[in-house]
């Protein structure tokens, strides 16, 4: 079980970020995303239409309260890892194998609390760029590249490579 | 030399995400990015303020006619790639070797011709995801996992890499 937690989420700035994180996680195969912050129905919905879309079963749900989840996750054996700029290198990240997983995912002010209370910080390179690439690239890493064909069950439509042009079953 | 292309960005809508894709394209190994749409200063100056703080030359120039800007990076020798979750496997560019680049990143409204014109539409994936992941995992594979540890000249931030907590020198 692979897990996310977006620390954070403010509609008015993060809408589109957040969405960006949650549907990264979900391509990349993650099953569950946890946000705290500000509700927000309206990205949870254009979640959900994707998901209803192109299928699976990735799931989107707030928390108040998410110290309380990193320990809730922590008790039920989850490792806790912390994806952020100032942490060691996510080479760390091959000694992990079939593991249940929570990747927390920061957004503008992590507290200071997070980055002792986790088993890992990592980085993706300690230059400042964005959590949604740093997404992409540690499930990448964790899941290997066939992460990317992943079937999705249920699906209404269906994306089919092409060398030029667009191809969509289903619509 | 390896240069992205940003379609189509919107100020209100797309600020933080441009912004992303900037940084994504600096810290993972690129030159240079051209954004089109429209004109956003504030979008180019927070990007600018990272490269004065964390050094290297990555710049950012608005164009306004990016068709003449793919016919003439063409002209110059550059492999034209589309990122579209339409596109082939980008396995393919595990055949490309120091060339001169340009990736295309697209906003929400790629015109048809702009499949034709390119070299190669090539996906990260098939399912809806991000373009700031989409040109992550793409720069990664193509650079290489050292592109991470690159070093960029006359920087004045530097941040060290921490287990637990944060560490800036120059600060």
């Amino acid at each position: 079980m692979v897990e996310i937690l977006r620390i954070g989420h403010r509609i008015a700035r993060d809408k589109r970020i957040s969405t960006h994180v949650c549907l990264v996680a979900r391509a990349f195969g993650a099953d569950k995303l946890y946000y705290s912050g500000q509700k927000d129905s309206e990205m949870e919905n254009s979640v959900f239409k994707i998901v209803k879309d192109f299928g699976g079963s990735f799931e989107v749900k707030y928390v108040k309260d998410y110290f309380k989840l990193i320990k809730d996750k922590k008790k039920k054996g989850f490792k806790i890892v912390h994806l952020t700029v100032y942490g060691e290198s996510f080479k760390v990240i091959s000694n992990f194998k079939d593991e249940n997983i929570l990747f927390i995912v920061g957004g503008e002010k992590v507290p200071a609390e997070i980055y002792q209370l986790v088993d890992y910080n990592i980085s993706i390179g300690n230059q400042p760029h964005s959590e949604v690439a740093a997404l992409g690239v540690v499930l990448y890493e964790y899941f290997g590249k066939n992460i990317l064909s992943k079937k999705f069950k249920n699906s209404k439509l269906k994306i089919i490579p092409q060398k030029k042009g667009k191809k969509i079953l289903g619509k």
